[in-house]
């Protein structure tokens, strides 16, 4: 026998009585109000350490140490004098004099409904100040010295943890105009229908409803033609990128050609899961197919419908390379990060539509909604499907289920084309706003991308005219910015090959005033940085 | 200059005008409700492609197609005709009539409020009877033959995606107790307040307010002292395993001792991200810490609360010796997995509180509320954390929001606790009518660890007595049973090293009445396979 357990049911083990629960074992009691328990999970009281005799002294000591040594802190609810009791199996006397005790020495107090709580300082008071400086690396002081640290792991989410005045960090939709409202009568909805069943381990893949659900989107959206089984509902495009990159290194591919300028997160995504990856240029046409083929990669990774961060599209003649290199085994990963957001110009077609057993596609509502849902979908051809479902199984077992019904029911019932359509306009109006700002504050610059999306690059040349060189670093621009309260990204940050400065803009999350007083500090900032 | 984009905004590049958006690209409106999209998401209509004087027949052709191939489900519904009319800026009466001619020929329908709706079979209708089949390799007719497949990836998803009328798995708690209405409550609080930017990109590590919780909830449930810069959130314990198995192979350790009988899933897990797993044996006092001494390995992964699947706890003598193992420079990671349902025992302190910087520990709320939320929490030692952020920056830039503020209010609010002590009386009844169905259908069987948890462990003997062999296969006995209804996992599953039969039986998921109900199938099932 491997194991002997001390806690082992003795009646099980033989006897035919009837009741062996409660024959053998004294604490073992069947009546369900008696609480047999013994000791209570708070503070880990265990009632077998106290004198018989002395138990309210034993108990008010324990609460102290509790509080002096912060595992109580101030705001923290004791339990219930009845409840305490019950789970120490002590009258209530017992908990009712040791917290009045406390009460007496001005460590707890009564507070109504919301019962007893600590008031005392603790000894060792925490500093939840830290808390809020951000993830490691980004605390406050940080600031503008972080843009000259290269594209080491994190750049992104530190600058995103250092606070500012307005905030035209690219790749956010308007985050005001969430649907609290849908999404609660959704979540309603979804928590009066689900079964039990619903609440435990799930399929790896995904809820079958959004699985459904996806499909419907993105037929009706980005004329892509699928079924449920293609669908792995992921944490958004980043997993997507990274269970991709696990798959792709087990089956000996170990370099990814990227769109230069490309995305500096979707790079360190796959640098982290062990790839090289491999530049190839963007130019009007969108991605070179031409310099992806005399670079030998066997994977590219790609934003055709809006190029991240120059705004182009991918043409007819790219496409058509592009799926014939595809056609002959090369890998094609579909970034389709905000294809939905557009303005002046026809929808793209998603290149899944025209090859879908060939080319992985990549979408998430992190751009229809919110990046903080942390929900995307990932569709791989048929010869990858088994090794996906493994690698997202290992990542996490699943995604959330409330979350992904909830979206479920907002895609079936047409509000999140409604919110599309909503914020759209709300987009556009902040676009054009934009564009006024760059026109009336930074006379040099020259704007890409302004026709779709959530964001617009600028690129400066000389202002003096002439000068190849424009004479400045964006990163030195960006710190300039940053330092007079305006967060944005230095274009140089999205190149791997070195080009003219640049920043990145969003413009979709803030309010137009916001939009035009940062394009102005940024234009005070650039004047500052001129020789 | 490297991006040349067509959509350029030409006043942007010199230009003085005021209104540059209106100035030279026509399509471009600033009057918000004018609608100046060019052509419409929904099918990826663009206009342009249809003869000026045909496009009410280009339209109701393309509507056509898109029912026709699958695109436009049955009921699917289609855009309101103003709207689609306004985005592709048509007349209305273009869309109407359109939308007339596909009624007239029986393919949609008018549906009052809930729009004009798809409602005629498209020519190749999909399968979704396939997606109710369960993850990749477990489709129906899969059933009992599973059992024999070994410890292939994916084993546990195949049992779950199987139809049965009883499930006695483990590791699921009181499912139909989730407490629905007080979730919906915090919810709608959440959503009341939180602010634009916690729906943009957040902290990798987790919400500030659900790391402040844990490390309340921790300090009161489990005597942990710890600070929320400590605390990652992570989707569950499987995840926080994956990143942990991560980091450490990062570190130069690429073998990994565990308990044996231990987790399969847990072993599994580590397996995927590269390392070789070391057993252990567990016996009455836990994991056997001379032999893990012997093993050579760097790091182990133990459950010492609540030993899965034999129920034990490691007794002091064995924490005392695993702690002095830890002080010389081994890993140990805790999976804290159900420390807090017991009924028989006093609460068993965590490990790391009584080394805080030398164990690595990971919980979740699966075991507390339900596995289907995905999210758990992982401390780590202080010259661990900031490869653990990096890690779970990669894996998905962090969790969910919405899920993580709702817990943080319940775990702040005392409801957390409250449904734990509810669920506990219910966990605890159902315990003790499998132990006296146990008793009275299974009389050969031995009953481990019915103490604590939400499952308990039966071996076998012979139940002739006296040979030492049971005389049959534990994964014969499973497979038994489910093809009389009865899901259970083999105990083998959970073992590397062989050893006597035996059933892992979890009691906390359904009512007493399945409970008694499904030993009694397995008992049946038991005499049938005996000589």
């Amino acid at each position: 026998m491997v194991a002997m357990d001390r806690s082992t049911n003795p009646s099980a083990q033989g006897s035919k009585s009837p009741r062996p629960a409660a024959a053998a074992d004294a604490s073992v009691d069947n009546t369900a109000a008696s609480g047999a328990v013994v000791g209570s999970d708070f503070l880990q009281l265990d009632i077998g350490e106290a004198p018989p005799s002395g138990r309210t002294a034993w108990l008010a000591d324990r609460l102290r140490s509790a509080i002096a040594d912060g595992r109580l802190p101030i705001g923290a609810r004791l339990p219930a004098s009845r409840v305490l009791a019950e789970e120490l199996r002590v009258t209530r006397g017992v908990v009712t004099e040791a917290y009045r005790r406390l009460a007496e020495s001005g460590q707890i107090a009564g507070r109504g409904r919301l019962g007893t709580v600590v008031v005392a300082a603790p000894t060792a008071p925490r500093d939840h100040a830290r808390d809020a400086a951000g993830p490691a690396g980004a605390g406050a002081g940080a600031g503008p010295a972080l843009f000259g640290s290269g594209d080491r792991d994190g750049l992104i989410d530190a600058l995103r943890a250092l606070p500012c005045r307005i905030d035209l960090s690219p790749g956010v939709p308007d985050l005001a105009a969430f649907p609290r409202t849908g999404w609660l009568r959704a979540e309603r909805a979804v928590l009066a229908g689900v079964g039990p069943a619903d609440f435990g381990y799930g399929d790896p893949r995904g809820a079958p409803a959004l699985r459904r659900a996806v499909v419907g989107w993105l037929a009706r959206n980005r004329g892509i033609r699928a079924d449920p089984e293609d669908v792995v509902v992921v944490a958004g495009v980043a997993q997507a990128l990274g269970l991709l990159g696990q798959i792709l290194r087990a089956d000996g591919i170990h370099r990814i050609a990227v769109e230069d300028p490309g995305s500096l997160g979707a790079r360190q995504q796959l640098e982290y899961v062990g790839h090289a990856v491999v530049p190839v240029p963007v130019d009007a046409g969108g991605l070179d197919v031409g310099a992806l083929r005399a670079s030998g990669a066997r994977a590219v990774l790609l934003t055709p419908a809006h190029q991240f961060p120059t705004g182009v599209v991918l043409d007819g003649e790219r496409r058509r390379e592009l799926l014939s290199w595809a056609a002959e085994g090369g890998v094609v990963i579909e970034d389709d990060y905000d294809a939905e957001h557009r303005y002046d110009r026809p929808p793209v077609p998603a290149l899944r539509s025209l090859l879908p057993d060939g080319v992985c596609y990549a979408g998430s509502v992190s751009k229809l909604l919110a990046p903080a849902l942390r929900v995307g979908w990932l569709l791989v051809p048929p010869d990858r499907r088994d090794a996906l479902v493994t690698a997202k199984r290992y990542a996490d077992l699943g995604n959330g289920v409330l979350t992904q019904l909830v979206l479920a029911r907002l895609m079936d019932s047409g509000e999140l084309e409604r919110h599309l359509r909503h914020v759209r306009q709300r987009h556009r109006r902040r676009r054009d706003v934009m564009l006024r700002a760059i026109d009336r504050h930074l006379p040099g610059a020259r704007v890409h991308g302004a026709a779709a999306g959530l964001h617009l690059m600028v690129t400066f040349s000389d202002p003096r005219g002439g000068a190849r060189d424009s004479g400045f670093r964006d990163t030195d621009l960006a710190a300039a910015a940053l330092s007079r309260g305006v967060k944005v990204h230095p274009l140089s940050w999205h190149r791997i090959t070195p080009g003219p400065p640049g920043l990145v803009l969003g413009y979709a999350a803030g309010p137009a005033h916001e939009i035009d007083e940062g394009i102005a500090v940024i234009g005070a900032a650039l004047r500052h940085l001129l020789p």
